[in-house]
């Protein structure tokens, strides 16, 4: 298996944990460990438990601690991470709906398509796979073979599945990588039969975090794809004046009411009781590999989160500025996308659905980063500067047909 | 904290026990206490167990038992009391859906609207908290700012949401007051932010409860409140002839139905295959407090149920006569409320939604007890004599404009 | 009880063992039986287990192997029939859904009423019991006695309601019969009260299992009623060529796709990607007491399962051919029922919906059986033909009136 001697790159060790594999009948409620039990780095623990009571009965949650960085990965909400933090400072943002909601209390046909938003409360939540965006009829193929108008739901159904396979693994040599496996299937006879297979990693130390993820059409058939990362902050990185930092090649409102804000559409202002959201579609420049990056900086600049990606797997980016009152929910969220969060059949018509053919894989890596201090914040805006070089952003005062249905 | 020496009232000593608190991670599944362990009255039990099995797997209930009087909590249930027993004899009825049944396999959105009915057999059921009646189409605001049409589902969300915090709390003086606290939620990202904070208390060898509840608007901004007390009887206390007491001012039918059997009102008719509910709007007479009470009398005045409130906490107050088969629910209710149960947008037209400015609290106390033999049957029946005084109520034979949509 | 020495038919002992009995509080997690512990033929063995993970959790399987035919019985998902074996054959199908998935993660109304599709895969579905066939609206008595539009969702809810009642049941004495029974009430305040009591029995070293079933209507007026067994086979019975072989009075297609196919009606294709399911509906001859048969035959005759029924007790047959590719789920349903699997509306203008009087039951019988190896085969392919006799089966070429809704 492994080349100790050499101890190559392809050699790595690693310790796996199966938390849970439905098909074959595993199912561990309470593990842990740490990385003085595997002699592989230290300052670092992975736990993994059950919660009971409340709303939240019955959801497992994975912390992951790399001894700076921690965050809590929840399978039985499609993998989504729940919330973190770096050096004591929180990762994610304060929802009205407080604590982790079991998929068995959210009916996201509720209120016209809405019920996605009692559940709503994660630091990166992925939106999709059949769908995302908007609520609104679309027309399905039903078992008959016949059209049936069917609702699509708020941001669709990943975030309220539970995984089917949880897996822990660990590297056994430097970087002693930390992971959280999971198998997310969204599926259902005569529909959609997409496969999430998803590795969120670390490393002991590391201020980042990475998902790695793969969509597979299991279908005999072609189909349709989307997915989309919500990546949400509230304070302390989100707080009035924060920027918005990231390399824009075109940018629009959403509607009328983003377009009001259009000017400061990348700087934010201090909670506001009754604040409508304010939403930005946006087309990003790459490096030559696609590679891409935004942030939001303090006002100070001295504290910053990133999420960086690449802009051929997401090439389109929504910014959602949502400053209401703390109590409603002061966030934004960095949301990049294989599409526009519009309603998909104006999406589609925009052929910006994916597709996929019978067996194939749609993979995203999606990667967050926290910058403390003056430096590491430069240092982060440096990168999104290069990647900018000299183009200046195209910025639409209104919305525009390219971008949402106006 | 507490002066064992002047015993004062401010400074009673209590024992509390937290069961469930989600936020701190704080689940017990099985616990109970008695009076003799705490040397604090005898004869009284407390109890909390899980339900395994069927559609009730997975809910929590607490028996309170004072000694004469036990009931039974259920925190899955949005803190509504599923049955109770005095001296021997049952406080509730029996519905035809007879086993408590977990929130998770109630679909509130299900026919229409009507999906609540799944799982309604409790004596007292708490309705709203965003809305209660009958269910139909709403306009609210939605996430975009914009306005959206959504079903308001039958008596609203509360009923079948979990508590995030269940407590008991005994006193650990005379008179040893017995309590079950807990916090429900009923919240979503851009909507109602409702917290409703509850104590159902007791004493040892009370023919008493008494359910003491806030609700309180978490938004930001004002928001709307309904909340109505669905207090359910069937027999023994319901028979032939069980006459409905109460200080009316004015009372009129709801509909046609309603209309027909409007002379006999407050009398009912013994079990009838078939029969479709009577319902009947009334305004009470209070006190100079403000505190009304509602009885029902059996034929023979030996033994009856009385609800107390306050009618300037519940000023409107339904009457739910549906003495069908007692295989379909032979059962009465009494529903003191803060408006009737109309479609909500009917009752936002007559004023009478409550509103609730950010951070305000809304209160409501109800207190039910059980009446054995002519003595005390009678003492009860004087208390509302008392309230009513002289005044004649005021009975419309068809339903009118101001109570209802004709 | 039981009188040891005459051993007479009547007074077979048998042993009992409640695992759920949600009234009276019994919930039996984990359980086991096998024949060598009751010294009741040998071979054979029953478990119990609760599933833990994913879509599954939380729900109650029970494994019935009696030594050569082994089945999953399902009491959370209503006493389906999840997968079987015999002599190391697979029965049943492979669905895209391919675990057993908790009721609380479905939800029928959603995508119109198609919800019941994201928990399929079992091999043998009860479809009803207040309604089957497709989705559709209908018109309900609502509790105000008024009228109501309501969705009725495809095949009905009893598919998706936990057990409240379960039971193993073994006979003491030869033929040592092996039994789960099973109780689950498809119920509502103001709707449907209907009572499943389901006994599935085997005996040890058999090919076969029975269904026994009786739907009670518990309300105390009449109602209607239906009931659809979804037996539904994959490979191996199912390749190209396997053939369906049934005592056929009258076959129609029920759409103008069925129609294409009608003259191949009773031969199976191989799996062919993005087939459009054909169905046919079929009036069944039956012997002199009704009973009747119907059969999966491979090409080579060397295997073949059967389904047996009384056309008294279930006069409407359908052949649902779903021959797709494999991962969409290659299968084919064989459909006994009380009517056609139109929508319930339809079904009752032909007057084809039971309609039960207060206590009231309906019994129906469905007995499946495995046959390998030619003379099996054949022996069974016999009956068949004994049943049919001299007739010849109308086949029309077009979808009728009497059949569907054309």
């Amino acid at each position: 298996m492994v080349d100790l001697k050499t101890g190559s790159g392809k050699d790595k060790k690693s310790f796996l944990k199966v938390l849970t594999d439905v098909e074959k009948g595993i199912y561990v409620e309470k593990w842990g460990i740490s990385g003085d039990e595997l002699e592989a780095g230290d300052g670092w623990r992975i736990e993994k438990c059950r919660l009971y009571g409340g709303l939240s009965d019955g959801v497992d949650v994975i912390t992951v601690d790399n001894g700076k960085l921690s965050f809590v990965v929840v399978p039985t909400r499609g993998m989504g991470i729940w919330k973190g933090e770096y050096r004591g400072t929180f990762l994610g943002w304060s929802s009205p709906v407080n604590n982790v909601v079991h998929p068995c209390h959210i009916n996201l046909e509720a209120r016209g398509g809405l019920g996605w938003l009692d559940g709503f409360n994660e630091w990166v939540v992925r939106c999709g796979l059949g769908s995302f965006g908007a609520p609104g009829v679309d027309v399905i193929r039903d078992n008959t073979g016949g059209e049936k108008k069917v609702i699509l739901t708020l941001h669709g159904r990943i975030a309220n599945i539970p995984a089917g396979v949880v897996k822990v693994k660990v590297g056994l040599e430097p970087s002693f990588e930390l992971g959280v496996e999971g198998v997310v299937h969204e599926r259902t006879m005569f529909g959609s039969n997409l496969k999430l297979t998803t590795s969120i990693t670390t490393t002991p130390g590391s201020s980042s975090l990475k998902i790695s993820d793969a969509v597979e059409n299991l279908r005999g058939v072609p189909d349709e794809m989307q997915l989309l990362y919500h990546c949400n902050y509230g304070g302390p990185f989100l707080e009035r004046g924060t920027r918005f930092v990231a390399p824009i090649r075109r940018v629009a409102p959403r509607d009328s009411i983003a377009a009001e804000g259009v000017d400061g559409f990348d700087v934010f202002g201090p909670p506001e009781s009754g604040f409508a959201e304010q939403v930005y579609f946006m087309e990003l420049l790459g490096n030559d590999d696609g590679r891409t990056k935004v942030m939001l900086v303090s006002r100070d600049e001295t504290k910053a989160v990133s999420v960086s990606f690449s802009s051929k797997e997401l090439p389109f980016f929504t910014l959602w500025k949502n400053t209401a009152a703390v109590e409603d929910g002061y966030v934004t969220g960095l949301e990049p996308a294989t599409s526009f969060p519009n309603l998909k059949t104006f999406e589609r018509e925009k052929n910006r659905v994916i597709k996929l053919k019978p067996g194939e894989s749609y993979r995203a890596e999606v990667t967050l980063s926290v910058h403390l201090g003056k430096d590491e914040v430069q240092e982060a805006c440096y990168d999104i500067e290069k990647i900018k070089g000299k183009t200046k952003p195209t910025v639409f005062k209104e919305p525009i047909r390219d971008f949402s249905p106006v």
